[in-house]
């Protein structure tokens, strides 16, 4: 034995911001302005939190739901939690009654912190979740009158108050869990994946480096995926071991709010799903110089896929990187990442060049491995043609679900993401789909995301939702579903025409319906599975199918 | 369990910039130019290796030894011996007959690489290292006509010539040994460090974080530390995972040469130890504008603290900044960075505020602990004043040494470093000198490297060095050695006046020697202690107790 054992834990890493960056600020929004409280004081009151949290009588291992907003109290929840090692279970706010009775019954919470706001959401299940014993309120300036039925109640503040401000982290196995994150699953009940101490550990350290997000303590970074989806991509962590400012939205997620904050914290990097950057690009091309943003120097783009030309519109007008990440909530959640410059080549690249590659999933982080395979799981080869399903395998990769093994998602260490798509020969991944939302044609696969990004690309497109539609003879045939932007009124012909410039004539949507919104899922992506079961309810057919023959 | 059990170990990461980046080059300095070779050609040629290993007998935890410069057949024996799951063995080129003879039998080196122009070296160990059962012999132009009576002996090319381009690296446990180093002790016989998969993989992660070295897929790094100390800093591996651009200096490392190397291959970073900078500045300063070293931006300076001096000459004069590491074999070796911009609250300081920081050893990489403690153990306040003997510990510190316990410089689980210095209210590791460098002199600690550091500021000093010497009354007194820079005939009277515009009276040299050098550790260190053996064997006695009572 050559070196020490020291274990991969969690509050190895979490007390560092507040040792080297003590007066550090996190900054939550509010109704009115922002609360602010130093990196010292927010991880005195994790450590407090953690002592009420033993006080109540959670142990190592014991699951603490958590139903909040990103602020300050989410970021004590997470410090607590991973340090004394029981187990953060991020509860979506978005999430139906059905799941989100399910997820707390499946995962046994014991103890729930609550945004007071969201407190109605939860009341609703009131005799539904027997496992929770406590209801911790978390209260923001207009919420100070709370009431539950749900269970036993005390207000945040009161809970933590007075306690030892030291708590002594245990020693426990570098592989304990230390969250679990539902995913919703397309069919069934939602998926619960286990985080670990050790494999979130290592995320921790790979987002730091200079080649995925580069994130340093110098930083002042936005989360703006909510902390309650796949550990916020990890940026609650290395923000806690970093010590560099963080900026939290809270409920405020409004683009122009969201601008608003980013302009006056001097935000530097911030991390969202596109809606969200589609939200923000919209509010600044209506109002361009109201918002000072020459500190922010780059975003990361995760959940689904940013239509190439967002990425290059923040690039050419506001000078800002989109870094896009692609993982799954299985994958802890980073994966790949690409960047601008990602290879000593690339420093030859044109821009376009540069960026026909930050359009790709990415480079896999150090560490993964990530291969495509055929039905037979025989690996296809890394030429950019060939499309199979994508298996990856690594240290922060998931190995099973919780207490739900679903052998059929893994097969020897690989977990079978349920993604198609290809490698190129420089080892770039590119997603075509979701295997769900393929487009399956006369025995060929059009992919709706390649039809998306095209279309979002058009003038007078705000967005598009591209979904199969059942067909008696090719099987299924692509529809698209268009948002309109600004006063161009486009129609359907145009939409056709734009498409065929690029896509053969079996690929082109079949149908273009004109819609005031894309229903979105509880993470921000748009919600396919909504949008084909509202099209089936509406008793909506394909053109040639009509009795009139269509268009 | 809900994540992957992947081992962490270095076959899942040295793969990979060849992957990424197979055209990229390693470039290594040749006689004559350059030497170069790209990521494919190295990686198939380091499979080649391990082949030929295999065949030679080379199992799992055997140790193959290096005797050999920077280079890219070095680079494949790093490759090569980790991916297959041997132990690298990196001789320093520089020890004496006896030590290596020594390390080499403790060792029980099975095989040696050897670069063939310093052959004659350990030819001289002939019949004495009996363990050793063949020699590989690593040629560039003007070494092909070579012969040893060591052992049987192959040529490098002639050894991986035809072998298979593919090894499946073996499945082994991450706590596995992949390297040995042994540090020259001050008494007794060097230790061996032993290196482990886990260990590296997390230091090679780490060293690319945006707050460490940064270390980029776009950099062209030169590693100028050689590759026979404490891994190379771990530059190797770094490189090797990311595909970076590779520049090796080879035996050529005279100061004039290595800049040419810099500038013509367009370096972006390098990373060596104080005197080589000293050496760069010197003939910059003759010829400021012979080198174009635009490109270069960083420069990782360890091994020894460089002068404040040195660090601002870099960045006031070449725009480059200077990152001072400190760490020891012990630590693989990385243990504190000190950039010029750490923190959140580092933005708003002055630059001269940013480069007292950078003056100090640094901030602790993620995932160590420091601690300074007095003779019995105790915790010193971190207020920047108290000064301790530092602990370190974690992931990547030593436990023990090689088949050499050394309990006593083991606590519970901290490495005891033999250096002391303090801890500043920043978390600032502060070194003031080795244990066994710091002058005693009336009960009172005199540091030597504030003395030295002081003194390379004054104009006319190229070099100093401050060693203890014996004094009846006082215990120890300083003695300051010059190396004189320039035309300007500094004088006795100049150094001291100089030294009392910072230092207490009782702090000042007793004496002030002028020399043409000073000796150098086989790891480029000023070596003080060397330097004390020549003044006792000289019959040195400070100025008060000569006959005729000093100057």
């Amino acid at each position: 034995m050559g070196m020490q054992r020291t274990p991969l834990l969690m509050s190895r890493l979490i007390d560092r911001g507040a040792a080297v960056a003590p007066e550090t600020e996190i900054v939550t929004a509010t109704e009115t302005g922002t609360r602010r409280q130093t990196f010292l004081e927010t991880r005195n009151r994790a450590h407090q939190l953690a002592h009420a949290l033993k006080d109540a009588g959670i142990g190592i291992g014991d699951r603490v739901g958590t139903f909040m907003w990103n602020g300050s109290r989410h970021l004590e929840a997470y410090h607590a939690t991973a340090g004394m090692g029981a187990v953060l279970h991020t509860l979506n706010l978005r999430l139906s009654d059905h799941d989100l009775e399910y997820i707390i019954n499946h995962g046994a919470d014991r103890l729930i912190i609550v945004d007071a706001d969201v407190l109605p959401l939860l009341e609703r299940l009131a005799g539904r979740i027997p496992s929770v014993e406590k209801i911790v309120v978390a209260t923001e300036d207009g919420f100070e009158n709370w009431s539950t039925s749900v269970a036993d109640a005390v207000e945040y503040e009161d809970f933590i108050v007075n306690r030892p401000r030291e708590f002594e982290w245990p020693e426990i196995d570098e592989n304990s869990p230390l969250g679990l994150c539902y995913t919703s699953g397309t069919t069934g009940n939602p998926k619960g994946v286990e985080y670990e101490h050790r494999a979130q550990y290592l995320h921790t350290l790979s987002i730091c480096m200079a080649d995925v997000m580069a994130l340093s303590a110098t930083d002042t970074i936005c989360g703006i995926v909510p902390m309650f989806h796949a550990m916020g991509w990890g940026i609650p962590w290395s923000a806690l071991m970093l010590g560099c400012k963080q900026v939290m939205p809270h409920r405020f997620m409004d683009p122009a709010r969201l601008l608003r904050l980013i302009a006056e914290e001097g935000v530097t990097i911030s991390a969202g799903v596109p809606t969200i950057w589609q939200g923000v690009q919209t509010v600044l091309e209506a109002d361009p110089d109201a918002y000072d943003l020459r500190r922010l120097s780059r975003v990361t783009c995760g959940g689904s896929a940013p239509p190439p030309s967002l990425i290059r519109w923040y690039w050419d007008t506001l000078g800002v990187e989109m870094i896009q990440g692609w993982g799954l909530t299985e994958t802890s959640p980073l994966a790949t990442v690409s960047r601008r410059l990602m290879k000593h080549a690339h420093r030859e690249l044109s821009i376009d060049a540069q960026f026909e590659n930050v359009a790709k999933a990415g480079q896999l982080i150090p560490g993964l491995e990530v291969e495509i395979v055929d039905e037979a799981f025989r690996p296809l080869p890394h030429d950019g043609e060939s499309s199979g399903e994508i298996l990856v395998r690594g240290p922060w990769v998931c190995s099973e679900y919780y207490r739900n093994p679903q052998p059929e998602r893994f097969r020897d260490d690989w977990l079978i993401t349920g993604d198609v798509g290809r490698i190129d020969p420089e080892e770039y991944l590119i997603i075509s789909d979701r295997s769900k939302d393929l487009v399956k044609s006369g025995g060929e696969w059009i992919s709706s995301v390649d039809l998306e990004n095209h279309l979002a690309a058009l003038d007078g497109v705000a967005q598009a939702c591209v979904v199969a539609q059942p067909h008696p003879k090719w099987d299924e045939r692509p529809v698209a579903l268009i948002v309109r932007a600004g006063d161009l009124d486009i129609g359907t012909e145009e939409i056709i025409a734009h498409c065929a410039t690029r896509f053969a004539k079996w690929q082109l949507p079949d149908d273009v319906l004109f819609v005031d919104s894309i229903p979105l899922t509880s993470t921000g992506k748009m919600d396919k599975k909504t949008v084909r079961a509202r099209l089936e309810e509406e008793g909506y057919r394909l053109p040639e199918l009509r009795e009139d023959g269509g268009w």
